[in-house]
């Protein structure tokens, strides 16, 4: 396995930083490492938010499911889908562009994800923990306020980054489910009965199936983060219909 | 600048292949670094279909825009969003789980996007070149079909891979924009006039900017596949209503 693959097997969230800062020149290699990551014709459909101000990071904290480690985090990283930068930039020159839709917002969203991903992996080659924070999508009112966020701009993914304590270091990875269950050749194929139970096996062990699963679902799925989110998106997606 | 950040810039999407079979061990090897990918609360919320027929890979050139080079890919990724999966799960086990809303559409988007990035970081470190085809997005009866795609499951990102010829190889990476147009401290930073006429000035080089952008928004903005785009994936929105 060469050093890039080990790096990638290697990777996992990281939640607790040292209190030690990001100095300024490695930040700008992970953000120019996130800009050189593939984008739909080259056209960097995203803006990064560097969030430097404690206030905000503290906002951030409550706002996106009441994380405290958010707020301690040296290096906080808001990846936006951006629909409006080329909107504008096709105004500025007497275009006639169309309103931006809700398959723009989804190549914006692809393009802002793969850029915040190659920073998890540049981050991870220097050293660095990251750990992306979904709840980004939560509470859009409250989001847009601090974030100044404009119509046609939508938070896909935050990444908070800091340097592992040791114990961070040496904590488990989750592990994944089987490859079998993930990969389906040509086509879908759904999966009930028996084959889901053996797929989440490694998740549920010494309980069973349904306690686990119950547990699971109100924690997760069920969960009013989980509600919130949806409700925030679909505020979002107003603006692209 | 070490191993993996000079991966990460050198990086550059291929759409040219040599006539060479991708073994079933390396493909293994890069469906393992996806799926080593950061991902919400470990659920994996993906499904990655691995295309191995050429009648398929034939068709999805088609559905995707029309780009033959597709069908002449020797490994070919379509990484969906997943919303079924674990709402299967949960019935299995008898919880009552909410119908699945806009907000695990984006997240399991994210989720799916993240471990496609892994894969094209791996396949790099493999020599494999690779292009997102983001026209997965378009056409949805058609992909549904072909790819038997259930409800709640969304196909946000296909991904080609292979071995570059020479010439694809000597091709020059296409400049990114300068960071401050592309980075924004603490908050959204909107831009219009001589800033976005400078953010885009490496593009148009001896074209005016009116020019260079009415071109570029009829090819990219106005255009069919474009608008074709935002139908279909309104379509695929309806289920998460």
């Amino acid at each position: 396995m060469n050093s890039i693959m080990e790096s990638l097997y290697h990777r996992k969230s990281v939640r607790v930083y040292e209190d030690r800062p990001v100095s300024d020149e490695l930040k700008n290699e992970i953000l120019d490492a996130a800009m050189q990551a593939p984008s739909a014709g080259c056209q960097q459909l995203y803006t990064i938010l560097d969030i430097t101000d404690q206030n905000l990071k503290d906002a951030l904290a409550e706002t996106c499911d009441h994380q405290p480690f958010i707020a301690k985090a040296p290096m906080v990283l808001v990846f936006c889908a951006d629909c409006k930068k080329w909107y504008d930039t096709y105004l500025e020159a007497d275009c006639e562009p169309r309103l931006p839709g809700a398959g723009d917002l989804m190549l914006a969203v692809t393009d802002a994800v793969i850029a915040a991903q190659n920073a998890v992996v540049a981050a991870e080659s220097l050293g660095l923990g990251s750990c992306y924070i979904g709840d980004i999508m939560e509470n859009c009112e409250e989001q847009r306020k601090i974030l100044k966020l404009p119509k046609y701009v939508f938070p896909a993914a935050m990444l908070v980054f800091g340097w592992p304590t040791p114990q961070q270091k040496e904590r488990k990875k989750p592990e994944r489910c089987e490859m079998n269950y993930i990969v389906h050749e040509n086509a879908y194929h759904s999966m009930k009965g028996e084959e889901v139970r053996q797929m989440f096996a490694h998740k549920y062990q010494n309980h069973s199936f349904g306690e686990w699963c119950q547990a699971f679902c109100n924690r997760k799925y069920n969960s009013e983060f989980s509600k919130e989110m949806t409700r925030s998106v679909r505020e979002y997606l107003k603006q692209f219909e």
